[in-house]
């Protein structure tokens, strides 16, 4: 087994069937990673020891989930200078405002380089891309990526306009 | 010098202003504190190290401020088991709204006592009233200092009813 | 029966759904308390009879719940200097943002120790994290519950690392 | 001196500055007033009691003016069966957005008619046209009010016409 | 049959299933009243036309509900000085607070007295409130319902500590 | 096949739903379209050659609807003088706040005609509005329709009088 | 003096300073306009006669701003099938989104496009754009604007790689 | 001069007084970097021409800064595979919201990596961790960046310590 490169942690395992999108993404891109349940309010020194080894251990890129006060990402990143990517989640009261804010609004210094709420798999996504400044491999996959993402749309596009909207509709449903 | 009970913590050399209320409040009261910067982003070692040691320093009650991803009195709550309080500071883009959902939307086993933005003042006063519980004294200055602001209150209704909204005003410019 | 140490107050029946894990953990504690509910609202006198005897009756720590205009914690802290904890129901229409902003902007003077949105196991952990400054048994309990939280978030990391996600979400389910 | 027929209260007198136009709009319409300060924190009994006796002394409509946790007008309405109007006062955070939801969100049974963010003219007006519906004089004094109303706005869509914006927006200055 | 006093006006009749507890509370207390679809955007006319006759039917009282941009109470406020109480409704994806703030941020000189976010039964309340004035029938049933509030409270209050929690909780599933 | 004066984009299938509305009411108008998928962010060099080219292929008004950060009709109208009308999609997060503001806010010098969230037949009828001024056929079918709406409400008033709300509402169910 | 295409009717003179953008732009364009201060709420009668003649004085695009329950667009909306333009004016408390929301969330039936808080400029880029589609001088003026539009930024562009951000911004002081 | 291993991008010179932090930051890291002005609505050709050919003159990080309607950032990040980093300006009316919500809610397949509004250092930050995970040089300059930072708090909580709050906070006015 390939060491990891990037780590996936979320604050709780009630995050993981949105943070399953990432771990998919990556495997689809053979992005060797680990997924690990650390939380800073719950467990923080394993959080605290996770973020201050993950560079020794080969980790190049954190994706941390969390949701409401969520410090998971900030903490980790005040320990590591590593790049850290944060997912807000969606909150079960404020629709993720909380999650957003609490990860995004970080002091001068510590920056989390933050992505939509639930945005999993854009998380993975720019954890490729950031891999891919150094691996050849991992860039030809995010153009074809890229490019099938195009393709798709504009498959949808064609089927739009020769089935028509009511058509289209009715075999989604 | 008397060792400290409340410990005032701020997230940076800035909420010092705001954080000056708690100070003054607590030494009205005659109630020894500390007051300290220090940074989960920032200086997280020395965080982590002042919330382990709080409690065996005779540390009974901690305020901690911070604005934006208020994170600092949640990543103290998760190392100690003492109250803690957490004052929201007033942000500069977001009106505080951050600063004060990163602080109270805690998960499950990790509460933060959270006041109003900028609450200084209360967050004093409510350390106060947790220690007033095995303290008499400072329960006799908190009755005191409630019978003083019904009086505050009075005193001002009576200006106001004497002299009429207009001259009271023209006294306040 | 103990005298109760901690009161929870309701504004409707309708909060007793989230605030039977206030009860809980405080009987999980072994701490005993009383249950009632209360309206400033629909009940005003009553509620201020009970905020006025609480202290002679051996009450050391309010936990009161509201949603909505959610006055109830803060007119309680009015006519008492116990510690008064919140807790912002969510409510039908606006997320619980109306009850959580309703409940932590006191005016100086009185606090209210807020706790998040549904937050009702946080708010009980904290009255008893107040009770445990003056009973030493408490306070080991809260030790334990912390080491046990961090226990449980580790074993369900190893679990997650040694099932992997796909597995770890399907037993979930 | 005549009995006061609308009570004007504020929780604070840091509220006059804008209260006062709910002052200056009565004294306009000659409906006598009183005003008084009186806080639901921070002079509760005060508070209480002159809820409960307003209806004896006369009083028919309560404005009640209060900002950031807004209880005023909710605790007041909550001791009597007269109406009481609302004014959120802009708070210092959060844009008086915490101010209206504390006031507005009111339970079932107890209602607070609100008026806008910082209001008073309105809230006076609404006091008015409640007392105009058994009394004609104040219902002819309204209707005047609302004529002049639209006489200004016609004169200054006159004068902008005439003038033209660049010379209108010069003599503004 | 009585002329209606209160009239109560909907923008659409999806409206209606919040808008019958306001009628209901009505009948209860035997105010006589009418209920209407108007709307400020879709049938202008019908509407000013309804503000501008209201009180020559003898309306004393009008409650306008409407969701999204609510226009309808203050367009019917514009042109009565009838007292105007606007019920925002729940709205499709804001939750109402596009109903709220287009309802109540009404500019100088034209009130409109805002309930909660689909506060049908209080507007209704608001409504008996202001025509209790000048009738002491309503008075004294609004007296009575106030007592029966605290009653009802009371009363689940009791059966709360009577039985325990759980099976109070049980009851009500 | 008449060429198409109004076109609908879209940035992805699921908004089909919602967007079938603008569709239905140009089919009810007769004005003809062409209903398209392209994604600012996904397939951009489509979208951008689709803006560049739709006014040479006879498009008078484009209408673009897109969910979250909801570019699309703003990166349409950086390349087109054609108007340009947003429909903001409810997203799953904030209740379509996000779209809403990333759709209105344009910079000074770029104007995207925002509509309601979801608002997608009102997008269709003011495309119909604009075409009305050098077409009056549509101009008299958009008269019709108002005249339609008026009655439709006047219909549901008449039908609300006559049953009395409980058998209204029955007959809804 | 040609007869007006465009109308620019603000709900206050507070907002001509704002609105003032609108009027320079069509100035410049020179497309005739006429200016003038009508309100839904202050002026309702003069609002109403004038959505209903407006289409017969030969106007074809009316431009509506106003701040707070912003209710000018939609009640012109409601009584004319020309398109009309809101600009939501930045209110005194909450930042224009309560002018925003007010003016956007229209029901069906009737639409008003919206353009961003205080956007006057691109309100009336807006209402060229729509008369541009029957009027090839405004088309050309407009392509002209957005050519200088690039040009500028360009020029912008080009200063700042000469000069360096240093000198740019010193300069700009 | 070396090539620029970053580009500053900003949607117009009204953000150059926030990003030029950013510059300042990649200068005391001798990280390479150019600046320049590009706006998705005003400029889209010469926008989407850098975003397609950054990768091939040697960037490899992308810094886009963008206020209101922020589409700069997502519409760079449509074109290139390049890690793009958002940093949302603080706007005129909405605190900034409307900005970060419009740069962080992507959808699936196209990332930004949003910092807090206003957050041009942090922009930088990130920057220079993504090279620094092939580029050891940075990698230590960041690592006693964060020494640095450490060290600065350090110091700050010593003078607090040393001096008390009061003198402290004379020194800093």
């Amino acid at each position: 087994m390939k060491k990891a490169e990037v780590a996936i942690i979320m604050g709780s395992d009630s995050d993981l069937e949105v943070m399953a999108d990432a771990a998919e993404f990556l495997e689809k891109l053979q992005i060797p990673y680990e997924l690990d349940i650390l939380s800073t309010h719950r467990s923080p020194k394993e959080t605290a020891d996770f973020a201050q080894k993950a560079k020794s251990i080969g980790v190049k890129v954190i994706i941390a989930a969390a949701g409401g006060a969520a410090a998971l990402p900030g903490s980790i990143a005040s320990l590591t200078t590593l790049p850290v990517i944060g997912v807000p989640i969606k909150s079960k009261s404020l629709e993720g405002l909380d999650s957003l804010l609490s990860m995004v609004q970080m002091p001068p210094g510590v920056p989390v380089a933050t992505v939509g709420i639930n945005g999993a798999q854009n998380a993975a996504i720019l954890a490729a891309q950031i891999l891919a400044l150094s691996n050849p491999g991992i860039s030809q996959k995010l153009e074809e990526y890229k490019k099938n993402m195009v393709k798709s749309v504009w498959e949808k596009s064609q089927k739009l306009k020769t089935e028509g909207y009511k058509k289209y509709q009715n075999q989604k449903k």
